[in-house]
């Protein structure tokens, strides 16, 4: 299976579809069914005492596996997430960035199966799993 | 089991506690072991086409769960969400206020379960579907 | 909606297709969108202590899923489980039956997502809660 | 963290406390926060086709998952899941063993949190992955 589109691509293809939220991702990585994308935390993503909340990591999540999927089947700006499951186990730290690391299980006509790890920039310890699945819609 | 915050107490504290989050949302009711929850849709949960975002959507259910929790236990800041597995089924309408209504199945010591179903304010067709669970700190 | 399958045609069907599975559960109750499933519990899904053991309540849930999709669409042999998410509340007791609620939120073409509650006969307190994905094998 | 439990002493302990478990399964490695575990598939355990059910790949998930969490505390026979989120993605082969490869993503006093991922013996495809929550009882 090889990379339909590398970072700078991914980046460029969410610039244009989702201005309002490129702006607050980088996907920094692509390798086959891989992918690693940041979250630039921002005040808008800290809960009171610095924490990043859960929703901003829902966002890192839903971002990473989508990012994985057109990373391998090309820009398909309709793809849905159809179902996500995800454990919160660790808080964030204050004021640093975070890393989604998404890998493609299953890549299917019509859906996706895949898995995310979210950690600080540089730190070992994950801080929240999910589990995605993703609707392709037929291509033409 | 007796509800201890009616909407106007759950509206208050949240004012207070996460004021950047109690303006796009709104609590509408409580009953024992229920809440429903409204989210305030504006232009920041919007995804091009008008829908609603799904992160905007983990964010109602992840809050409509908090509100029936404390709607039962009373006011405690610190509950966390461990896991949620929410199911993805039908597209909001563009600009039309989402509400979710929440239910509680178990409110134990330590963890509380429940599940929360989201519509478009007025209409009856389920666009999502979440279960949550919520790590009660230890009362002092 | 109208219901295609009553529970005297669905408990025939899971005899014909499923002998050895049709042996342990009875469809007891369809309605539109609506199902109710019991397990017949014997030694085989007991653990130490006379509880029902986890994968017997996997095994419920995932069939009253079933049931309530075929009951809506007709009989499919064919329709598979693509994603279960199981939380379990409170223990089962020693040597009564268990009842699994099911009910269809979306019944799409090729997707049916629902949610299942379980119960020991004749008792109110949910000691599971399962949502559930099927995939719908496409119609000639 | 050292491994307090290796294989042979995790299935000794099994057969002890779950003999009519112990006999479908063995667990086959462990490492730090890691274990494989190997369903012995039999008659009991497939569908017409000779498809392993899906409640026998819950089991072997389950039991995956208890087995990391005791390997890495020693023998505790009532950790109990609290949920498990499970995605069936491809079918396994007739007639050929499963393997389970667990792994803990957090240990903690009261929550253990890990994910399985579930293959035919031998082979590289992923059949089904999931993710499960062990509650710990607390240890005098």
């Amino acid at each position: 299976m090889t990379v339909q589109m590398d970072p700078a691509a991914l980046n460029a293809f969410m610039w244009e579809e989702f201005p309002q939220v490129a702006a607050q991702f980088e996907v920094e990585r692509t390798a086959p069914m891989e992918a690693d994308v940041r979250l630039k935390v921002t005040e808008q993503h800290l809960r009171p005492g610095g924490t990043v909340s859960g929703p901003s990591m829902f966002a890192l999540v839903d971002l990473a596996m989508y990012a994985v999927t057109l990373a391998m089947i090309g820009p398909v700006a309709l793809a849905v997430t159809t179902n996500c499951s995800i454990d919160f186990m660790r808080k964030p730290e204050a004021g640093r960035d975070l890393i989604g690391t998404a890998r493609l299980l299953k890549l299917g006509k019509t859906l996706a199966v895949g898995d995310v790890l979210v950690r600080n920039v540089g730190a070992d310890p994950v801080l929240a799993r999910a589990s995605l699945t993703y609707a392709i819609p037929p291509r033409r």
